[in-house]
């Protein structure tokens, strides 16, 4: 213990410099090799030690993950990232790689998400005190379909008897300024295709064919009629979207011999993603019995009801911001999905607004102001 | 007169050679030469004059017309046909243009729509009296797109100052036994395309995007909701099909920014084709204020009310099969929409049981018994 905390007091770790070093490293989705490299070069003098494993196969390729512990004593605070990036892009001002800064702003393909963050994080473990139990759960996969990504190191842990206490997932959250949003919770998403099968005729001989345009219509009309819920306290109503309708007819006299939709839902924890499957095939069954349902569940709602945890990262960012996050529950789907099922969970990281965006930056004081909101994170988790 | 009195009197005309000639001689739409000469040649003897003339231009092709007129005394009575034909397709037992006969059946492409139809129509000629002043309207454009076809003949009548006063389109209207159904009307059919605008946006943030799939649906259940009529004494009722749905839109998180619907309405005398567009237009409008809707009309709805001449045929009919016709609406749009305007007008020909499909074949036998019909019909008409 005595000399863990002598070697982090020692180890200061310019957030900016490491920051630079990831963005420097080209990884797009799927994530190995050299931006590990860098983590394992700051984090071991830190106290850390890192497990790297790669898993996967072709297509998506093999993805590497990092499990990076710190032992101590006391509640076990888990940082959950990832170093993969979005593809860059065309259009930007200068190179996507290049980590330049210009005006106080340092520009970069994962400057917001997430490399700036990894890089707090691990900045704030060095400056935070070194008794305190941590993890860094980093993983290459969380861009792409993130198969072997977050689940994969949840296994890991589970292997080697690891269990969070709390976790903190460092994706970008913040929306006007640094600190005014952290998020407790994501609403689930659901795709479902609905295909209805008809008999096909000439437009001159309706009572012999079934047009199932005229089916579907109804099946969709239906489903616009539902009001799945209203809200509730911690989230926006679940929401129904048609996102794309196929019938592929070129002939203007010919009743089609199918049709299909497709549709998005997005719903809170009143809902799972297999509820919602079976209310839309029972819609469908009553309006067209021959119709396929299918549904492919992107993830889960979750919630982590605010609580201590909430009120301990709150409490660290009014410190440097002077004013208190909103906890919501908007957005996409996020990994935190997964390690909300372990313990409380909350994600607290960078402005959002040019994740995956041409030109994507943070400005460097958001980065030396995240590094302290983390170590005072680290701090309090510790306490 | 009297001189072609004799030459018809002596000119008898095998009405199976001459189907057989004409569909041995290929004339997929639009058609030209050959088949008009052969024509020409079976008509000038009955002492008709044969004005032949070539319009149209690519991408259709140029298309040749025949208009062939033999004056007397009397009411004149025009027969009207086509002899272009659709493509033969694959799957035939024999060749499609072979004119074999095999177990009493005559087989080729056009064998009822409507070579066989025309070449009764000639031997009928040669049969009746030659008094009686008759007239073909023969195009070369009717199976494709008819622009250059059956109105060009009617422009050519007005030219030369010819008004029939009874028309009798050769369609293939029989349907279980030769003279079991003539048509003296059909349905109007247009195709109408409904694009509702919308604003793109990411499922995530409906708030922020507007769905044209909700407006569209909201439109077509309205549409749906629609009785146009419930059919009157000689039409079916009308009838719209939705025969296209697009949205076209492979991202599952996006919602689009524009969606398509195509209806094909079938309707009969109680609408025209602009009424129903204005109407769906006013439809769209209603749920979709920024909807374009647009509209071909492929034809009008038109009805010769049964009287004196679709008694004639009738009779002449019965004359030959022991009982009366149908009189029927039904059906696609035919080139009588256009000749209804002149005169009376009434529809009746071969069994279109094989008609556009592989194996396209007319009895031999009622190749003769239609000939005997319309000799009949003639011989009415001047009596
Ligand atoms: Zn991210
Ligand atoms: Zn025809």
């Amino acid at each position: 213990m005595a000399d863990r905390t002598v070697r982090a007091a020692d180890a200061v770790i310019d957030v900016l410099t490491l920051a630079q070093d990831l963005l420097r490293t080209e990884s797009v989705t799927p994530a190995q090799g050299a931006v590990f490299d860098i983590l394992e070069t700051a984090l071991v003098p830190l106290g850390f030690t890192a497990d790297r494993f790669v898993v996967g196969e072709a297509p998506d390729g093999p993805v590497e993950n990092l499990l990076a512990v710190r032992g101590g004593t006391g509640p076990h605070l888990a940082f959950a990232g990832h170093v993969d990036v979005v593809p860059a892009g065309e259009g930007w001002t200068g190179s996507p790689f290049s980590g330049a800064v210009r005006d106080g702003l340092l520009y970069g393909r994962g400057a917001v998400d997430m490399k700036g963050a990894v890089a707090a994080f691990i900045a704030a473990c060095a400056a935070a005190p070194a008794a305190i139990p941590v993890s860094l759960i980093i993983t290459g996969d969380e861009e792409g379909p993130a198969t072997y990504g977050t689940r994969a190191l949840i296994d890991r842990m589970r292997e080697r008897g690891l269990r969070p206490d709390l976790c903190l997932v460092g994706e970008p959250t913040s929306a006007a300024r640094l600190g005014d949003m952290v998020k407790i919770g994501r609403r689930g998403s659901v795709n479902i295709w609905i295909t209805v099968p008809g008999r096909q005729g000439h437009v001159a001989y309706p009572h012999l064919a079934d047009n199932p345009v005229t089916r579907l219509i109804a099946i969709l009309s239906a489903i616009d009629a539902i009001t799945l819920d209203t809200g509730n306290a911690w989230f926006q109503p679940s929401n129904i979207e048609v996102t794309d309708l196929h019938v592929g007819n070129p002939a203007h006299n010919i009743i089609p011999g199918s049709a299909q939709a497709r549709l998005s839902i997005r719903f809170n924890d009143e809902h799972s993603g297999q509820s919602l499957i079976d209310r839309i095939a029972a819609v469908a069954a009553a309006h067209a019995p021959g119709a396929e349902v299918t549904g492919r569940i992107s993830g889960e709602a979750f919630l982590t009801e605010p609580g201590a945890f909430s009120t301990l990262v709150s409490d660290a960012i009014e410190d440097e911001t002077g004013s208190r996050p909103e906890l919501s529950t908007t957005g996409g789907t996020s990994d935190a999905r997964f390690l909300s099922k372990l313990c409380p969970t909350v994600e607290f990281g960078l402005l959002n607004a040019t994740m995956h965006k041409v030109d994507e930056a943070v400005a460097v004081d958001d980065l030396h102001a995240l590094t302290r909101i983390y170590a005072g994170i680290i701090a309090r988790a510790g306490a």
